[in-house]
């Protein structure tokens, strides 16, 4: 929550570190395209943390967990073994029983790969339900109007 | 090769097996939305490797890689583990430096998770290059028209 | 089941195929250490399986699951992209709630990785089990002594 | 290294801090045994670079890389989704064209599974190499005499 993208309000978005490790590369030298979606998870669960919705804490104490329903990655610039990177994150959209994320990669202010992600509320059985009240709320306030 | 899709010549669709191992899991019990992109880059690699078109072969031939520009899955129903998924993965779209593909996961004729991609064509300096003749011709002849 | 390992009968050692895709490399151009354990987690299920012991099936039938207490993995040699490998799994110890299995990664009858595990018996709880009697029977079946 | 095991002056162990995701985790709901040993190489590679020897570096300044021949992992008690956890990680012996490194995982204190590692230094042709002298000289600052 450090730092702003363009146009927006520092606290709005949410800004992760990565460090690329050989992990994350393949053998083309680039990290492979299945790990942003890796990076974009742990980015997305540091922002929810920090809003105070960590996912044990949402499962106790209203029964749901989110799930991604829907991801489109776009793959502008490959990103290199040993790079810093940053997730920027911010909410975009809030319904009913989803919401949807902006997930952008950047490294020195480049903008390597953007993810647009919707996420569902579901109980443990599965079902898509409702978000929580109170989680709704406190998103609501991080909601980043885009035209 | 082996399997159509509903209303697809069984050649057009190449169907290619899952098995769901630890590796692809996650502690919410399903197969992590990320290895779904694992899944289609095996599949990929072999249709394109039966149709004539290995990694290695083209790289040598052509002097050319074939990147992911852009990548959508839909996240229908969940997988777990040790099930018996398929790929089948078809070619919906032919451009000049690029093409389109179709990949879906099913588990017995259910439909999981949908994906859309979109493959460019690219010199080892990373700069996109037309799809060269010989290959287009062959992929043509796999074109799925979808409407 | 289809290969014997120098020395060895057929039957005792498990033959499994991999194929390596870009997923498994890094960008030092080789396949990731950690991922010959995927590989052999792979092999090892399918040898379990076709000796009767699927991990969902000894889990219903006898209340257990199989863990890696140790392994040991010695990397003679580096594995390339899109080489197709093989793990032959053999089973070389069989102890009162654990057993010993050697996992040995071959590209053309050459030794590339050879790896040492222990896995034990636990239940669901977490804690060491024996070995149940009808698994044990059958496992002493595949056991091959190594000197 | 900001913080000692028993025993060891802090500057010696360095301390890196792991945040498990539900990429790390598998459906039995514990870390998978594999993604110890990319834990390990995150902290490895930090280490390294912190003590002077990023990997681009010792590449350009001695064209030399360093790679895994060998390691042993013990899983003595599992991690969890969400949990905190530290790589201690220590230089416990140097020879010639190889040095050996112990890391181990823990949580909260409790160790969970320690790993000890071979690195052998090689050129870019895959040839074992000596350890360039001031990577040497460094390195043996810290060394832990292990008994």
């Amino acid at each position: 929550m450090n730092e702003a993208s363009p146009g927006q309000p520092a606290q709005l978005t949410h800004v992760f570190p990565i460090r690329v490790y050989y992990e994350d590369t393949d053998a083309a030298g680039v990290v492979y395209y299945a790990n942003y979606l890796r990076f974009a998870e742990r980015a997305r669960t540091e922002f929810l943390r920090e809003i105070g919705f960590g996912q044990a804490q949402i499962l106790e104490e209203f029964g749901v967990v989110l799930a991604v329903r829907r991801c489109t990655a776009d793959y502008a610039k490959p990103a290199f073994h040993d790079e810093a990177l940053e997730v920027h994150t911010r909410i975009v959209e809030i319904a009913g029983a989803s919401f949807g994320m902006e997930q952008n990669v950047f490294r020195d202010g480049e903008l390597l790969v953007s993810m647009d992600l919707r996420l569902v509320c579901m109980t443990g059985a599965g079902r898509a339900a409702r978000i929580p009240e109170p989680v709704r709320a406190k998103m609501a306030g991080y909601l980043v109007e885009t035209s």
